[in-house]
C-alpha cells in the first residue's frame, strides 16, 4: 500500500490554536492539538507555540497511522485578517496585536515545509466546502458566527479574495442606513446585530428595559456576564425573551442571507459557529425571512445550512487553502 | 487587408429596441438603429422587428465598411430576464409580458446567425467592461439606474451567473430591514430608494409635504409629472429640494457599494444610467459615503465611476456576450 501525503492545518485564533493533520484526500483528520493562542507572550512566541504544535500533531500522526516524517508535505495557515496571501504576511491583527508580521515564512522556516496563509474565516468555508457542509457544491458561502461575523466566497469551487484580498467580509454589510455603529466604523452592519457579541448585547438590552426572563437566574442577575451561549441556553428552556432574542437574530441573518441569495445565487449557504447551538429555533425562522425576501429562482436552488465541523472546519480548510495555492 | 469579422448587439428593453453592428475586436461600432419595442404587438411582432433591425444594421454595416454578409458570424441578444441562457428562453418579463418564450432561437431562425441571449444588466455591464469605464478591470460591478436597479457582475474577466443564472440582482439588496416595500416583495431595497423611479417618488413626497421648490414651476404644478430627469435639472439649477434629494441617493447607493467593495473587493464599479446625468452632486457626496462605510484596503483599489457609453452599453455588451458564449 502507498501512504497518503499529509498535510498539517492550523488555526489560529484570538483565543485558540487548533492543529491537525489530514491526509490529502481529505478522508481522514489525525491528532488534532489545541492550546490557549495567549496572544500577550508576542509574536514569536505564539510561533514557536505553533510550530510546537505541528511538531506534536505530527508525531501523533506517524504514532496513530505509520506515517513517515517526508509524508507530510506542507502547512496550511488560517489567521485573523487582513493579510497579504503572497507575501504571507499578517497586515494587522487587533485580536493578536500584531503588524506586519511575516507568519507564513517564520512557520514554514521552524518546520521545515511549505507553508500557505489565508484568512480564516475563508479556511473556515473552505473546510465546509472540501469535506463539510456544502461538499461538493459549485458556489457556497460562509458565514461564521463568534464575537464577530466572518465570511467566505467560493464561487466554480475556488476561494474568491478580490482586487486586494480583502473579499468576503460579510458580516460588514450594512442591512440598516442609519443603524447601530459597527466595530468597523460602518453603520447597521450584519454584525452588529447578529453576531454573538450583538446576541447578547441585545439580550441585555432586553432586560435592562424590565423584561423578566430566566436568564437572570442563569447568570445569577448579573446582566454582564450574559453571553450569546446563555441566551442559546435559555431559549432551549423556553424563555420568552431569550426565544425572542434568536428569532430577531434569524430575522437580521435573513435579511443578509437573503442579500446573498439576490447578488450570488449561490448552491449552498453555511452558518457556522456558536450561534448554530440554537438549532432549528434558528433556522427555521431564518430560512423562512429568506424566502419571505430573495428572488424564488434563488430561493429553489440554495440549500441554507449549519456547519458541520464545529471546531476542526478552519483546521480542515487551512489544509485545502494550502492545496488550492499549491495545486 | 483581412476583413474584420462583425457582431450584431441587440438591447432589448420595456419601451425601446437599440441594435449596432461591432468588429470582433471592439474597436468600431457601426449603423445603430433604435425603433419602439411596442411590447404590447406581442412577441411574434417584436421579434420580426429586431429582425429587420438587424438587417437594417448589417446594411447600413456594408454600406459604411465594404464588409460582406458573410462576414457577420454572430448575434448577442440582451433582453429583461429571467431568461434562461442554455436554452435561450425568456421565461418571465412583466415589462414585456412575455412568458416562456424561445426568443434566442427565433431570432437565429430569422436572421440565419448563431444567436446568444444574455440578462439585460448583465450586458450592460460587460460593455462597460469590454470598451468602456471598467475596460481592463479583474474584478467589476456595473449598476445600471433606469425604472428600476440592474445589476451585473464580471468576476476575472467573466460575467458571473451564479446557480440558476440570477445572481446580480444589486437593486434588490436590501440597505433597511424593514424599509420600503419593493415591487419585487422584498423590503427596503436598494431599488426601492435609488432608482429613477425612488427619486421622483422622494422628491414628490417632499414636495406633497409642503417643501417649496423649482420643481413644481418645471412641471406647472403637477406632482405626478415629476420624474427623476426633472429632479437632476432642478438640481442642476440649484434648487435645494432637489439637491437635497440626489444628495439622499448619493447615500442610500453609498451604502450599497460600500456592502459591494466589503463583498466583492472589485478593482472598479460603474454606476450608468439616467442618474449619471446629476455628475459631481452625485459622485463626490456618494464616493464619500462609500469611504465612510467600506474597508480601506477595498475602498483604495476600487475605482466608483460612472458609465461612459449611455446607450449603448447594452449593446456592446450583447456583443461581448456572445463572444463569451463562443470562445
Amino acid at each position: 500500500m502507498i501512504q497518503p501525503r499529509y498535510l498539517i492545518g492550523v488555526d489560529l485564533g484570538g483565543t485558540n490554536i487548533v492543529v491537525g493533520a489530514m491526509s490529502a484526500d481529505g478522508t481522514a483528520m489525525h491528532a488534532v492539538r489545541s492550546e490557549p493562542t495567549r496572544a500577550q507572550d508576542g509574536a514569536d512566541a505564539v510561533t514557536a507555540r505553533i510550530a510546537r504544535l505541528i511538531e506534536d500533531t505530527i508525531a501523533g500522526t506517524i504514532a496513530e497511522t505509520g506515517a513517515q516524517r517526508s509524508d507530510f508535505v506542507g502547512v496550511g495557515v488560517g489567521a485573523p485578517g487582513p493579510l497579504d496571501r503572497a507575501t504571507g504576511v499578517v497586515l494587522i491583527t487587533p485580536n493578536l496585536g500584531w503588524k506586519d508580521f511575516p507568519l507564513r515564512d517564520r512557520i514554514s522556516a521552524a518546520v521545515g515545509l511549505p507553508t500557505a496563509l489565508d484568512n480564516d474565516a475563508n479556511c473556515a468555508t473552505l473546510g465546509e466546502w472540501w469535506i463539510g457542509a456544502a461538499k461538493g457544491a459549485r458556489h457556497a458561502i460562509g458565514i461564521t458566527i463568534g464575537t464577530g461575523i466572518g465570511g467566505g466566497i467560493i464561487l466554480d469551487g475556488a476561494l474568491y479574495h478580490g482586487a486586494s484580498g480583502i473579499a468576503g467580509e460579510i458580516g460588514h454589510t450594512s442591512i440598516e442606513t442609519n443603524g447601530r455603529r459597527c466595530n468597523c466604523g460602518n453603520y447597521g452592519c450584519l454584525e452588529a446585530y447578529a453576531s454573538g457579541t450583538a446576541i447578547a448585547t441585545r439580550a441585555r438590552e432586553a432586560l435592562a428595559a424590565g423584561e423578566s426572563s430566566q436568564l437572570s437566574t442563569l447568570v445569577d442577575g448579573a446582566l454582564d456576564r450574559i453571553t450569546a451561549q446563555k441566551v442559546y441556553e435559555a431559549a432551549e428552556l423556553g424563555d420568552a425573551v431569550a426565544l425572542h432574542v434568536v428569532r430577531e437574530t434569524a430575522r437580521f441573518l435573513g435579511t443578509g442571507i437573503a442579500n446573498l441569495l439576490n447578488i450570488f445565487n449561490p448552491d449552498v449557504v453555511v452558518v457556522a459557529g456558536g450561534v448554530t447551538q440554537a438549532g432549528e429555533a434558528l433556522f427555521e425562522p431564518l430560512r423562512a425571512e429568506v424566502r419571505r425576501r430573495a428572488f424564488k429562482p434563488a430561493v429553489d436552488v440554495c440549500r441554507i445550512v449549519p456547519g458541520v465541523l464545529p471546531g476542526t472546519a478552519g483546521v480542515a480548510g487551512a489544509v485545502a487553502a494550502f492545496l488550492q495555492q499549491h495545486p
